[in-house]
């Protein structure tokens, strides 16, 4: 088994099943090093729906994805066997069997003692039943937060288990130590002050868009922590401003460009990366594929640290 | 309270806070005959959701609506007095929830004596609460289902709600008499024969598309039985080919052209309508709003029953 | 001067400056027969604008353009010399202007004895001016109106000359002959009762979809009056369905397919058309230009009868 | 009455009638502190229309809106009553009543002794006689104008009113201070160097995306003066670069991003903000509703002057 | 192996590595009856070009295929083992190249006495170099060709192999019989007369839309001949009306509905079908899907010949 | 001969014949100094295809092209004799035919002594020709580069020209000196290290946007050399961001700002310009005309340089 991308000389980049990267398909207990795999639920969304069929989606635009990473001079292929898992089962309209099949799914992959994962969402919500498996594996986990969202509101309608809550539940059940939540592309507006209660109380580095861009990106950078422990990365594609990530479920202006997420995430400081996911993709909202290209650009960053 | 349309003298039609068909926005206990109302909720569907978003489109579209039928040579506004009444409270990501404020609201609608209402979903799934209510009210009812699907499918994991399933439930549920169900509109393909046996069992009136085409339009309308109890009509916009109806969540190619729709329910010998829906429009697919224009013809012609 | 079409074995047909049909650009003034023009101004519509663009957008589509018509076995470019005379003058902000630019540029055209012309509008008020041209020179005029609108409707705010109004207005103003009225595409909703007082008044002869589809097409072109008497046809897109023509500013539902305009216009019994126009193509709302490409198979049939 | 949004406990973001920020619609003499108001109207636009469904759209899209500011620490809900007054009469193919109703319609608003606006518009024609009706009651006002164009451009076709004119009659008519007015976010190209002369001669601060990006926003903002006398705003959404927002009339590349509009609106001292506007957003151009997306922006900023 | 569709129990129709019905993906060489298999090349086209992303865009619509006939009460998956076997090899920008690997790769598949197989292209010129190696196994063939287009157009650009000539080329280089050519679907404008020609000099059997429609579609079918030889089905997506089908090359409107192919499908009488494709489906320019599930419908009915 | 944009006072921007920037059209031959003139070839291309629809799109959104440089106080109409030259004649699917055709009809441009030009592709594959039939003029050129992609790959699937090795064959065949060619906008992924084995064996300059954004943009234009012999320069729209350039084939996350480029041009020290394109602009993939705005912004600032 060769797990390297399906070869242009006969099937061009347009051709041959999408996969991700073109990658083989492979099932969960192949041996690979890291999965990239689906996970197609987004009945946890309060606004614009879709996220289901985003890894479709992904898929296809990762096509154009290509080995080699410049800055870096690594090449992925080389560095680590990656496979395309196929998608975790889900159910659209039951969270509680769609959390418990996620939950399952993940720890099934985890059994393996090496194997690491890079999910594709779906809405923010799957990440949840994801760091429960990881937790489980790991320990209290550090996480690094992509978004312009908190994800620490409290529940809605009485749903506990919304896109908006996956991290106040991850903190609450002792998921992710709150010391080691580094939160990156915050912005308002803030239903209320007592949005930032949570992540006062629990003392997370909340970070936002000004904090990056007050004195520039490069001390930005130099003031991130390094992460030793067990780290996990939640990328919601909406940290993005919707001028580059358009297909997106709430998305908010003011938000950083690609190339920002692109420099943060290579200069992450990471010993060891269990897993990681990228979340809130909407496909019928994007265009030209502009979206589904950020997500697999930074899907790129995050293979590296496998 | 004049139940009429926003005057295009002062606000042209693209201009003014958008309402069914314009008309005015009172409370649910106003003094209304039909209320227009929404049901903005779409956590049933199994394929491409959007719904949700549906009663704002429907509203945007209706716009272009007037209230002359000039066929039946009758003016809505002069018939009954139609409102707007917004949209029926929904949790999106709780469907039980969801279920008891659909009949909780349409009860209270229905309290009335001779309120009547027409609907906009949402997808299929919201049909069933509110067959409960009306059928509280009013017993066991007559029912006229425009739709590509038969709707009478098998729970899909172990949920016995999905937007496949209302037609078994009203019927299992007795809101229902199947051999007072018209289906039009159906056609294939189907998971396999056993779509068929319920229908069979119950001895519903199931006709496809075939049977409206092959002796024409005129032959079909024809076969059609008078409905002289309490009726109920639920159109599913995907009984229209995709051709005239491409936003909507799981679309059949082959299906009926709006005129199609149009002659048939100018066609029909209703006694007693006592409540109808149009459900699974689903904007984000849809293109120059040409779904919503149908779904708003789909109202006009529904409102004369009233 | 050759008044043939871009060769295509220089320029494949997504090449070269976009005129209609790829015909030579030539001035007012050239010996052309027949002139294709565009007349891009859309201030007179009440709802959705953008008709500005679609000479530019039916050029484009226009590239596809062929020259044999397969039923009538006859060749365009070796029966007259067509060419594309460019624009007409407008003012985007400014009726009075326009109307007496339009009206002056197809008086221009029309000073030559036997050149005729083929318009591509711009909104519907257009026709209006370019029938007074017309009048002028032939006196009293057939007309061939295809619609989903009446056209008669009273003035709006005080303004007399909208998209609505164009049919009232060459009535009253004695410029086409009510008695030799023919309106095709009709249908409702109207706003009310009076909407139809006009018509009815004067005669005119307005079939509906009804009375198209309701014995089959054969039958109702054989209804169809000859037209002896000088001719002008004024096609609104908006006459056939949204399924066909979404690209249009005030679309209405159970209209026209395409292939029923062609069999209706190829039917027509016409000893002298003296002009004619294509309207309300509004290219933002149009989707793989197939309101465009309707738009130019309705000029090619027109093209056959000049 | 509350003047606050509607509650999401019972209408999730995606349910309700559309009003701006889902604020209660009130009448124009109810007790609202600022209102937020449609003007309609894109008469006056010389390229791509579409402005006229801007309100439409710009509601919607403030389904997302929150109330309460980060970086500021303060809450809209709680400081102001702001209403959504619906939309201002317009004539969509008359400027001259458009403009009476217009400046009727403010000076009615501004009646009430402390009453505040902001207006959607509608193309930048609409931003004059708002401005006559503010002056009335204000005096000489001092205006920040965002904007890509000068729109201080001589007639047009002897159209004296479009899109591109409304500083220039503003200035000519005394209703603004030309030492007071201060231009951000302008660059060519421009029609040739006489565009400028207006500017010149009048002493207006005109600043170009060069001057904010030469040295820095921080820089940019701290050579910004204070505006202590009665102030008005008027954001022309084309401020911003096309990708951040393309649905407008006359995009031009190399604008502001939607954070450099945030933090010069953020770090503007306005002593007294006396009215505002958002204008030439164009709908049917946008995607994925970012643009409106970004007009909410700029609204949820001016909100905070009031 | 089961040659079943992916259990929608675990993963929705959403969900999943996309493939023709969500069939499996296997090697060639596996032991299935019938191959689905994409051709995506598209570099004979002369307009439109992008049906090098056919083969993806069908596979995914087709998520919502199913198995069982409602008119045939007959099911796929119970009578014949198909299965997805991936793309043919192609090269985007070197015909003869990839004539060669579509010849080699078709007559791979063919080596297997029973196989037989549904192509998804690519444009229309794919199907010479299918049609070589399906003659060179079952001698010459009769061929049923659904297309707007004769296809037995001249060189263009000294290139004898674009997307209008295959079926010339397959007629001189004797691998159908013209006589058992059955043409449907055509329908003007032509370039010529002499467009005509090549089918008149064969005696082909080329039926145009009126030929359906003039006395009705069951007529029609009655006058269509049965097929005992070995033969070949090649369905051009533009034989659909662009309302149907907006996603192809070259469009042509008036053209067949959804319906009216799918039921000419099934009236269809063929002892022994050998092989089939459908061609000229431009992803870029569909909309909802619609086009895609147009492909699938008619690869569906294709399947049941099989 | 007025070699000027038509004029706004009779034909508003949205109307008249669309050529580059409203210039006159003229024959090859006649008497301007700079021929704008597109290349709509797109066979080169080995993902999405498309831009051979460019020239078209470009020249309708040129329509908002404007003659007067801001910051260079130029005006174009003044300084030189600009002039739409139509299109160079290609083939659409013979890549050795269109190569003699481009070479031929840029050698028939520059036979007089003076003449320039500015191309608009087509895919960057039509970049080579042009460059043969400049060098055989003005002998080995220096090449400024805007791309995303280095464009020195080897040879796919034998063939030697696609539209990534343009730079590859121009430096083999001696067309351009690689000591004087800078690329700007470069970012990876790469396939593999090997990609950057020829321009580091050829001493290029290839700059990354990590050079262009590490110290600011003002300190990498001061690292630019000055270019004092004769100059080509090729602007890949993909050099843009996806965010401002969405419409290209092959896009990569992470590029320059439509400003950023615009700076740099503004920028560039040239003593005598040859010639120039713009290529891969795919309008199929384009929304709201914003990446042929950014062409047309492009264009502009190299028109500077004639």
């Amino acid at each position: 088994m060769k797990y390297e991308p399906l070869s242009g000389r006969e099937f061009p980049r347009y051709s041959g099943i999408k996969t991700f990267f073109r990658l083989p398909h492979v099932s969960l207990n192949a041996d690979y090093d890291v999965a990239l795999v689906g996970v197609p639920y987004d009945g946890g969304v309060s606004y614009r729906p879709g996220a289901r069929f985003a890894p479709t989606h992904v898929r296809q635009a990762s096509s154009l994805g290509r080995g080699y990473h410049w800055s870096r001079a690594e090449h992925l292929w080389e560095k680590r066997k990656f496979a395309d898992i196929g998608d975790c089962p889900t159910v659209p309209i039951h969270q509680e069997q769609t959390y418990a099949r996620i939950e399952n799914f993940f720890t099934s992959i985890l059994k393996s003692k090496n194997k690491k994962f890079i999910a594709v969402g779906g809405d923010h919500s799957i990440t949840l039943p994801i760091l429960r498996s990881v937790s489980k594996k790991y320990g209290v986990l550090s996480l690094i937060h992509f978004d312009a969202h908190l994800d620490t509101y409290p529940a809605a309608w009485d749903c506990e288990y919304h896109h908006g809550t996956f991290l106040r539940h991850a903190v609450e059940e002792n998921l992710v130590d709150p010391k080691n939540v580094l939160q990156i592309g915050l912005r308002g507006p803030l239903v209320g002050k007592d949005d930032l209660a949570f992540v006062k109380k629990y003392g997370m580095r909340s970070t936002t868009i000004d904090d990056i861009r007050k004195n520039g990106l490069e001390s930005f950078i130099k003031t991130l922590p390094k992460f030793t422990g067990p780290t996990y990365i939640t990328f919601d594609i909406d940290s993005l401003d919707p001028a580059f990530a358009p297909g997106t479920g709430t998305p908010v202006v003011g938000g950083l460009t690609t190339y920002e997420a692109q420099i943060i995430l290579r200069s992450l400081q990471i010993k060891n990366l269990v897993g990681a996911d990228v979340v809130e993709i909407s496909p019928s909202y994007d265009h030209a594929d502009i979206t589904a290209l950020a997500a697999v650009a930074v899907m790129f960053e995050l293979m590296f640290f496998c």
